[in-house]
């Protein structure tokens, strides 16, 4: 997972500032690295660096990037090299100088096919980054081939195959273009002050105070210049889409409205269905491993009418180090980022709520505090269907043999986890909460990628 | 603000690791710097930084930080210099090395006469921090009037007048002591492994595996060497104390226990007195300002039986960096900070919960963009009495005349922050809370400084 | 004044650690800044760094430099900007990776105008200096108009006037080539283990055990690659050159050859001359302002039967240092840069050499302290004709008002830097001494600029 | 070797730049590392850096080093270890803050002894070095046994035995001494503006104007505070001194007075006795090994009345940085740091003249280079008699059996290196050159140490 931006001014204002305010509301989707990539018309900076958003981009920093096109970048530590090489944005240069700059958002299926061909006509890799071919791809198009920028873009669209929520900068236009599947969220807005911007979510446009906010289309092509902003004619839309269902129930912030629904809303709804299936349970509380489950928990507890409570602590000063985790450093991490209420869960009755089990580790530890404190019975319930594939559309997810699901039984989980039940929210379930069983991807639940 | 943390081991155990995860969970109490001080018997290592414990303390500085008693140190911003100088634990040295390590959370208030007396004596001093203070005045009664350790902090405790919750380190003992009124929390336990710890809060115990912990007792010295814990007979503890009520309301984890106290319980508590005032109000939901209200918030709904919501989502990266802000970063960092669910508040009458109010600015944004979204009605409820008098005793409070409740009355601040109504939690039933009248200290409410 | 080096190993040798002690062998060239490019055939990699070329190749930087091609520059404190940005070698990047790089020493007379033309068809320039302007000139007309590399460099001999001594380098071959008035050295050579080389002088040769060494000829192209040396059939060579006389007083070290004749030997008959002017002068001594002038010095002694000595002891640590020096930084380090002698000019009748006057503080400086420690007289001769006109081919001069030699009469010099008597070499002498009066430049005495 | 400064201002001037200075002339006695302590009366403040003077003394941190009093040190890169805690000068601190400074060029025969009766009283060391031992030697006797420091300096002369040229100093006054053999060089002296300086070498005061100069004798100790300059009474110097000869012959500036003895005329004189001794040589000119040996090779020139030559060149850029030399890398510098002329040694018989041998390795290399290019003969003259003994006061020899004088005859060193002949003045001739043959120390030649 990672966070795109893109900011346009028509009145030449100075957009470095908006670029880093929206790339910081973007931060939890990704803390690894974060660039910028700026022009002012006569030439292109990049600065990037491993870290935080408000660590990378002082003011000294800020005050240096100056320009009224830019696009910038927030990466997650993926499995690959944790390298300032790998972070985005990308840029290529010429003999003209810096001409071209990208930054996406996803993952090329097809990309070692892509990229043998691409170098076999020469062309230079300076990382095993998607987005630098993408870049590459479309700048061999113009470069060499002689197309529009719009055409290469189309171009690749056909030939690319994967996930890509994508901005390119050039010294004069803007442009956003998303896969024809829209896996990845993409929203642009008009703001205030006349300026356009682009992101991966609705809440870093929020912090830019739009006047309007809508979403990159999947497949569209949208051109912003002096001229101001257009869309292709022509759209690769596929007739259904591919969004990624786990940006409602983990990745998007709460406050996001992404593939046209509120976040926020969505996770309350998977709290009341989850709550639906448990009308014979009686327990005392509804306790949320913070915070991704905090908004699940609540729907639960408001529809079961018992208390919801924060029983577990998180300590939000973990995961800000770039370090790449070691499986030793995660679970030690887990007593460091949680603990729990002195003298509160003695002789109760919980419900803990999570939005997903990957591996499992964390809950066993968990379950393991909350009933050394004196607990009766933790039932967990789950936000999601169990994650039983890995992702090939832009998320770091685990081999399938790391994937508990694949591994045990549901019960085999629920006595390796230490819980008294366990219950998942079915798939069925999932597709009536989103009101939607075909445009969404639910791969990692059932295996039908339906991009190879 | 500050915390601290120290750590015997009579077994010998390397405690550098311990240190760090205890200050890691004190991180809250202190984000611009941190340090360790740490002895293997035959020398005194220290290691500071400015930033945060897991930025400073990186697997490679610990592995050199080696010995079986240290002590740490978080250190909040204030208003002085945001140097290392001034940061925690200060060591003093002598030809026969450094002798001796201390890190303190409090304020003296007597700090400039005692430091007169000190400095005509000839006592050289490298900052302006209180716990270089205490540092000097004992080593001077140890070093140069021939006193022991034991008697030099009792003497110490009998002249300087103020907070302080401290930790002090020679080659083979460490020495906790607390001011004769407990304004600070201060609480020791026994690990597991036969370790000692001790720490400003209990959830920095709790991260260590404790098998008791308890309270330090106001004006008790407590000295740990190889002869095991030991208390000293005479306690110098005033009759009432003057406990700070505002860890309960804001400053500490809601998973410690401060002043014998559950900190959860305590604003859970705070939340249903506040509703006890409401009860012809009729609203829709209540939102905290989170994360500090949050507890309150959810006392509040719980009593009221009406939906808890979280209506503003903080972005928890903000506040990592260690440069001061300045005002107006602060105003800026409000859209920052926190961000409204889109199409959630239109129509809707809200209650919006605060510990506190300061400056009033928060609020007033908060309130603008909540009422702009759309919601009929902003009622302001603060889970503390008003605010008008300066601490003395470890707060970096702004002074008197940018306390809003000293320049405006009540119903202005409501006109000012744009709210429908505005209450606070008086005084009395804040003690009702607390179930105490004798053992707090209210000056920030009242201006009854005990101690000048 | 600045260096080159170059070397290709047709047997694939890892060339970095010869360029880095060719390079360290022209350090006297440049001291601000060094940089290197290198090639395995598959990429060009960069290192540049403020500084000396020990400093900034360390092994640690060697250890990660490979391949069998390479480039490097040493760079002189010029007063344009002593930033990383001029300093060389300037690499070319397009979509195909860093395609091409150049290291220059030289000065392009036409400078602004060939750069205008080339930024009205859009090229891109990250520097102001006379190396970026060759390359990026060359790379127009191979990647914009098609032309080969070879074609690309003789048409840019044709266009551009000044004085270039370049080495250009792509993923597979080695391009050297210079000026057609052949203003500054370059030489070449083939090594022991069968890498040729090419530096600005051949003491950078020697270093590398060169089997044989020749000059590059004025006009002259010549081309390395795994065909071996290939040498242009055109010759752009001017029927008279240009050479730069100051190589032979000042610039090039005593151990070179340079413009086919020994540096030492020229300095060696400079001296004799001077002393051929003093038939009738008695005196003690004769003392150089080492170490530039020791040679001439110690020529004139032989020839007068006088003794040399070394009156004036330099320190060799001055002038490490890449801060740019002002004027009274300059002041100040002459005494920091020489001391004399204790008790050793009492009485003494000296003849004080220096190679040439520009500003005529420090002879001034040193007369004074000569004088002060009691020497009867001071005779100062200097090594080549007053210097009264700016250099455009290289070299650093003051301009002309800051030129003593335009502000005052000899006689005023004689009186303002204090000395009984001075002389100079006059240009008939000099042109006897390097026994060629059309091959030399000799604008900075007589103003006779042959290229503008 | 190393070198010291001292400097005091009665006048209360900021002493920090003349310290620079009086270092920056001391470079060649210690390019390692360099430190300076200075007090403005109410603390003391220590900067220390690895590398040069220039490098670590830049002007911004110089500005912040005031003070009236200050020590400075440069350090010779010993086989100890090359790191910040062993270069000076050393502190001492104590709850009165930084109170004694002290920096010290020389070596004690008994440290190792001393160390344990100090550390057995529980003093603190931080360092291996000879410099601490004193420093905490006579602060062990101020602090704890309450003597007057000048108390504490002579029974430290009586106690340690060995090499010492050491100021000292504290808020308010500066001492220097001197070990009662006077091993080492040390003189003062008053400048013009009224300060008084202190160095290693009179080089180092001629930089800073003095209007006079003399040796701080053996065995005295000397306090300078605001009642001006005091010599002590009492004398601890030994009848007969212990003067290093080869400061005479190497370690000096030759612009030097040492031990009262003017180095330039000692090394002119040596070349003489060596000429007496080839009365019947007959060769065509003599060069020196730069730099060391220009002086002893032109006393030798002008006696034979054959010509001096530059024959071989010297790169001064050798030897900046303070990375430690291993032996494979001091093998491949010989090349890197001498180059011979072009076209000058064929056919010709040459004298080649150097201080001393240690290994002989770069004398092997030299005269294969010099053959290589045609010499005809080549005589090899050494300025000292051959090396045997290593060196306990302050010089870092190799041990024994890396002298090439112990495992070879004097006829298999000619044969070793591939001299024609070679001789060495003897060490009766070496007497009569200092003209004197008690207080000397020719340890390094006849093993005859006096302070064991």
């Amino acid at each position: 997972m990672c966070g795109i931006l893109g900011v346009y001014s028509p009145l030449g204002n100075n957009v470095s500032q908006k670029v880093m305010l929206g790339l910081f509301a973007e931060q939890h989707r990704g803390q690894e690295s974060c660039g910028m990539a700026i022009t002012d018309g006569t030439k292109i900076d990049l600065y990037k660096g491993m870290g935080l958003v408000k660590d990378v981009f002082t003011p000294k920093v800020l005050s240096q990037l100056k320009g009224n096109i830019s696009i910038g970048h927030v990466r997650y530590p993926t499995r690959g090299s944790s390298t300032n090489k790998n972070s985005q944005p990308h840029v290529v240069e010429t003999l003209f100088g810096p001409t071209y700059a990208l930054a996406s958002n996803g993952d090329i299926v097809n990309y070692t096919h892509i990229r043998k061909e691409l170098e076999a006509k020469g062309v230079f890799f300076k990382s095993t980054n998607d987005g630098e071919l993408i870049l590459r791809y479309i700048v061999y198009l113009v470069e060499v081939e002689k197309k529009s920028i719009p055409q290469a873009i189309k171009e690749m669209m056909k030939n690319l195959k994967g996930a890509f929520s994508t901005v390119l900068l050039t010294r004069d236009t803007l442009y956003l273009f998303r896969d024809p599947f829209g896996y990845r969220p993409m929203s642009y807005g008009k703001l205030a002050d006349g300026d356009f911007a682009v992101a991966s979510e609705t809440c870093a446009l929020d912090i830019l105070n739009p006047i309007y906010k809508t979403e990159v289309q999947p497949g569209q092509i949208i051109i912003i210049d002096k001229q101001g902003l257009k869309k292709s004619d022509e759209n690769f839309s596929h007739k259904n889409h591919q969004h990624c269902v786990f940006e409602h129930i983990y990745f998007s912030r709460p406050d996001s409205t992404v593939f046209e629904k509120d976040v926020y809303e969505i996770r309350k709804k998977i709290g009341r269905e989850l709550a639906g299936c448990d009308k014979d349970l009686n327990v005392d509380m509804v306790v949320p491993v913070p915070d991704s489950s905090n908004v699940i928990a609540l729907g639960y507890a408001q529809a079961k009418k018992i208390p919801f409570e924060f029983g577990l602590i998180r300590n939000h000063y973990v995961g800000r180090t770039f370090i790449k985790p070691t499986q030793s450093v995660r679970d030690e991490s887990v007593s460091q980022k949680f603990n729990i209420l002195p003298d509160f869960f003695k002789g109760k009755r919980v419900v803990l709520i999570d939005d997903s089990i990957v591996r499992g580790t964390t809950l066993k530890k968990l379950i393991k505090i909350i009933k050394h404190a004196g607990a009766d019975e933790v039932h967990v319930r789950i936000g999601s269907p169990q994650v039983k594939f890995s992702c090939y559309y832009g998320i770091d997810t685990p081999t399938k043999n790391e994937l508990i699901a694949n591994t045990k039984s549901l019960e085999e989980i629920n006595n390796y986890i230490g819980s008294d039940t366990i219950k998942h929210l079915n798939l069925k379930k999932l597709k009536k909460v989103v009101e939607d069983d075909k445009n969404y991807c639910f791969a990692c639940f059932n295996g039908d990628y339906l991009v190879k």
